[in-house]
């Protein structure tokens, strides 16, 4: 039971499992694992898929041989454990280059490299047949906002994803760009803090169609906020094109717990979500293992993250199976009717009997809402008792 | 010094003077204020205009002669005064009625009840030639996610804006439409919860020229997101339709604190920000004095929100005089052209080229930025003691 | 199943069941119940007692004869319905005259009559046998530091406790007093606002053995503190005299939420805690329902307090008699000891042998702890899936 | 102007000025300082001491003869630069051997080292004349509550401390203990959390007199606590006898901002507490400088930190000496004594007095204080406009 498939789509990245437990006030606990490693831990668990920044395959300083060796056995490991790449990224914020940011850097040749260095890892990525391109703009942002202009860096990064999108049609990648969204850490403040922000600046590029968001959990945590109806907006605007689920804390540092191991009634409605609505791209679990663990626990971490989405999924089922649930669901939002002539598409007409319509607001005040007790009832549901 | 000219399009609300100083633990402390009592103190403290919740003028179970007769009473309290009426607004959460939302309450009778009264607030700030229009969705959310579908919600909360906007077009009110995103409370969590959502929102909207949004300061606090990043996306995409001025700490209840009574630094770059891009909308003071204020003090409250602007758009004026500060900006963002042939417009030639750049990343990485040295200067200016 | 029994001490107060469902942005939805009422409901659901503070009861501007009717009416409905008064209470928060604090107000006359007001309520809950008296110092706090000095306040506020307690000797009542810390709200900043700050306070009065603490679930997630952490830090200090049960997300308004409503884990090891322990006192529910609630899920919201208290006791059972989950507890406390000779009571001899052990610290750091598989097993434990 | 005496009492420690700017997300970026060159800047900008861990000196794997040449040759830079060394500290938390944390660790092995490693810590510092001691239990927590008792972590955390505590008379150090709490990260929660969980758990301790606190700004505001409150708490409790001075924003990560970088007023009413009690301990920097600033930003970010609180200092003396806001407070704070016969220490005449008096509840709810008012004259103040 709670197995993954293939068609599950369960994927990690090598940076998630390849986490060695360093922190900000510690050194590495754990040994590095090699990619190949990475990968046969993957298989075990019964991940569909593996992604990576291209510096956690490649190394920065590597020659253009080593890559060439490195591109070759990795996918020979790929092809041995059936492990696909579904999606690619660019890591623009471990060296020191990228101190002040990547595309946003108020240094202008440090901008170019950023855009530089994402062509060649597009092209990595591209060779291992990866479709979705991630965008973490980690160090996009400030800790004063006396050095640098938020419209500058708004301007410089739509340049950077503009440029990036043709280079995308002009190679035939046919990625789908998904920008990742976190409102701090490493920086005071990064820019497009939220999935909201995202969207609202993928509106404004040249290729909006070609560009998404990829959210993550733990980011939207971060700043307290509802991470399904983040998504759901994603899901509205047609843009929710990769999912990011770990978890974590509201209000602190960035912790990448497992999904789901620390707001159950969130991976809930998150799973609810993605499986309700069709969602059928990547469920990518970018967390990592507590610094405690050794190897077998990192294992049966990852393997947590799998079984917790899928124990999470039958309980979905079961809450759209439940007939006291649905019988509250139906009466919560039933609909007579009666003002659908004055309401959907706008008429002059219909304006005028709807100012006109004589509402008894003190009968809709009365009429309260069963939530309490539908509430209860999914508690009850995830402890099993129902 | 200090003192409020009608060019700085300063603004409050008839309910933030006129707050009586209940709170969910207290009843009210101070007597309410008429309509035209504030109106005379707005003058007293030098504001320019004065906006209004259809209630706040008008009680919502007024007849119709009443509502004219408070109508022709105001006027002529503005016309005594020279206040005028930039904006107005629809209570949709005060009433019993709208206990699980407006727009997106699952009773469809409230939800066409809300577009009703809107539709009315609208012609009642028409007349007072409001030009712009907000609307903050206090209560279109969920205590828990069970209950209302997310999607439905968006597509509700949809369908009304783009209704009103064809009514808008209809009167010929030329309203400004602008939205106000808050994240929480007084619902659990509120759709649209930051300026980014609305943003994105927008975009998705039939009349989305007509739409933009009305940034708080404290709303964005409560969720710890930077507001002067917030209102410079909200400016890059044309959307700056309105802004409420007040603070308050993060993570915390609604506060509505004095303007700049918490977070000073972000109120400088707020201020800066507004001056310098040259926004010449109203400057709208969303707060209230405390619980703790007579009348004396509420008089106080309000003439601090306006001094404390016109300190901070004096500092923010030494700041770009400072030498200084100049000349270390000039050094952080030194540009000698080099890669401008390779970025801005692209083209498969410019692409290759960057791609072969040889870049240094060692000698990027060393470069620091004087960040802290020109903080320390920006907060000696703020103290005054440079 | 999961119906409460007497000895599980459930309590609720007058005020949770009968709160009206009034907020800081709308009006009261629900008609006021009468003590009696709630009673009724607190018989119904299942609970042992009901708490109340002095004006829940008994109005502020009541005469003694309508006091002493309504002691009399209301020990009538409890002697019927079998409810008993464990904890009783002052509301020195409601009355405009406490808008600037009560104990710690900067006028002597509220001070004194904070003093005068808690005295009789004292006297109120005696009457019903109470034996913990509860003080929640809702407005002892500031929005502005500059206005009152915090060594005063607490100077004050350590006077009013003081005399207090020798009230309480000298009448007899032999109240345990449980101080009830909340970091905000409706003040910017409460005075004692954590758990642990109370502790350090209680140690510097002069009956501090007479005072203990009423630890609040939601007061503590506020600030984002881990309650189970906090209780077991009362408990070690032997000052677990009162418990409030109920829920809320880190870094919001108070939402006073159904207990378990949001933080399931949190939840569980709260009540796997105070069983574990032994705690023998009341599970008092501070919680009340949604605004959108009628009186029917009022009930669902009470009820559902006590069951999801009696499945998470039942999951504590679980966790305490699994043998794979204690087994590995076992593992991860492992003790040879053969450390105890250089630890526990010092001396000299010890000292000086611990100091020249040759600790092998790279060998311990390669040990690794199971965190992540135990804490996935909790989460198919209490998912009901093991 | 603004210029560090000595009786000032300025420190940082050396993992401050020397740290070389890595984080979570990316490598270092300064080259290390040897702690000669660290004491040469601080000397530079007018420190009056530096700090150190064990292991900020004395490399953890350094022999006993390399540890006493270091010991000498640093004697001989801080004799030569005039350097002193108030405060002393155990690296408890970067060695892979404290993953799970040290005095609380699960492995009895592991606690014991802590012990071990914190004696002899506790002689190094004794030999450079260190007289303050301080416990930051940064990994003594949990990031799952299944895998650790907080009862037995509480119990080994004051058998390590009263053990310590024993040592410290044994050798006569006659140093003061302050312990310094944190709420989280690097562990999901920390034990001891805030200022007053310390304060709590001192109470317990054997030699409850020897040990105090060492709060640090930023701490405290990660949980959105007031932290003057906190200190004022401290302070009264006798217990002050370090302080850690930075910044940060409330609910992220651990930012350690230049001190006064974020918070201005909070800044504000720290200084001017510590300068009004007569603090008279170190006023120590536990902060450290952007990632991205260079050496020569790194001294900016130092001096920063020293004229920040020069100059909110000298903000503090206007404010004792404005005869406005003098006025104010005296008015905010009147008594006319009528109240002192009844309240103070406690007698059964004056109790009856009390709860006989007639209080006029209207009369006094009616007064309001005009700290709207105060508090606009404190921005002003800070302001340097008045």
């Amino acid at each position: 039971m709670y197995n993954a498939k293939p068609e599950d789509k369960f994927t990690f990245g090598l940076w998630t499992i390849g986490n060695p437990g360093a922190d900000p006030f510690g050194t590495t606990v754990r040994e590095r694992l090699t990619p190949s490693q990475i990968v046969e831990i993957l298989a075990e668990v019964g991940a569909w898929g593996v992604n990576f920044h291209d510096n956690d395959l490649v190394p920065i300083d590597a020659t253009p041989v080593e890559r060439d060796q490195i591109i070759t056995d990795f996918k020979k490991v790929l092809a041995d454990s059936g492990i696909v790449v579904p999606m690619a990224t660019t890591n623009l914020f471990s060296d020191p280059a990228f101190r002040d940011g990547a595309f946003t850097s108020n240094d202008p040749k440090v901008r170019a490299y950023a855009i530089h260095k994402t062509m060649r890892a597009m092209d990595l990525g591209a060779e291992f047949g990866a479709k979705v391109y991630v965008f973490w703009g980690g160090r996009e942002g400030t800790e004063t906002d006396a050095g640098k202009s938020a419209l500058d860096a708004g301007k410089w990064f739509r340049e950077a994803i503009n440029y990036l999108c043709e280079y995308n049609i002009d190679q035939g990648y046919d990625y789908k760009f998904a920008l990742e969204p976190k409102p701090n850490e490493p920086r005071g403040d990064i820019y497009l803090p939220t999935v909201g922000s995202a969207l609202g600046f993928i509106a404004t590029l040249d290729h909006s169609d070609m560009v998404g968001v990829n959210p993550e959990v733990a980011h939207e945590h971060m700043s307290g906020l509802n991470f399904m109806h983040a998504i759901a907006q994603a899901w509205d605007a047609g843009k929710l094109f990769h999912i990011d689920l770990n978890d974590q804390k509201i209000g602190r540092y960035d912790q990448d717990f497992r999904f789901a191991a620390e707001s159950i009634k969130q991976a809930f409605y998150i799973v609810k979500f993605l499986e309700d609505v069709g969602y059928d791209g990547s469920r990518h679990f970018d967390a990592h293992a507590y610094r405690s663990s050794d190897l077998e626990d990192v294992k049966a971490f990852a393997s947590g993250c799998i079984r917790s989405y899928l124990i999470l999924k039958e309980k979905a089922e079961k809450f759209n199976a439940d007939s006291e649930i649905q019988g509250l669901l139906a009466e919560i939002t039933t609909d007579d009717g009666s003002m659908s002539q004055y309401v959907g598409q706008y008429s002059s007409e219909k304006a005028a009997a709807l100012k006109d319509y004589g509402f008894d607001r003190v009968e809709l005040g009365r009429r309260g809402q069963p939530y309490e007790r539908l509430d209860q009832l999914v508690f009850e549901l995830l402890m099993g008792v129902r």
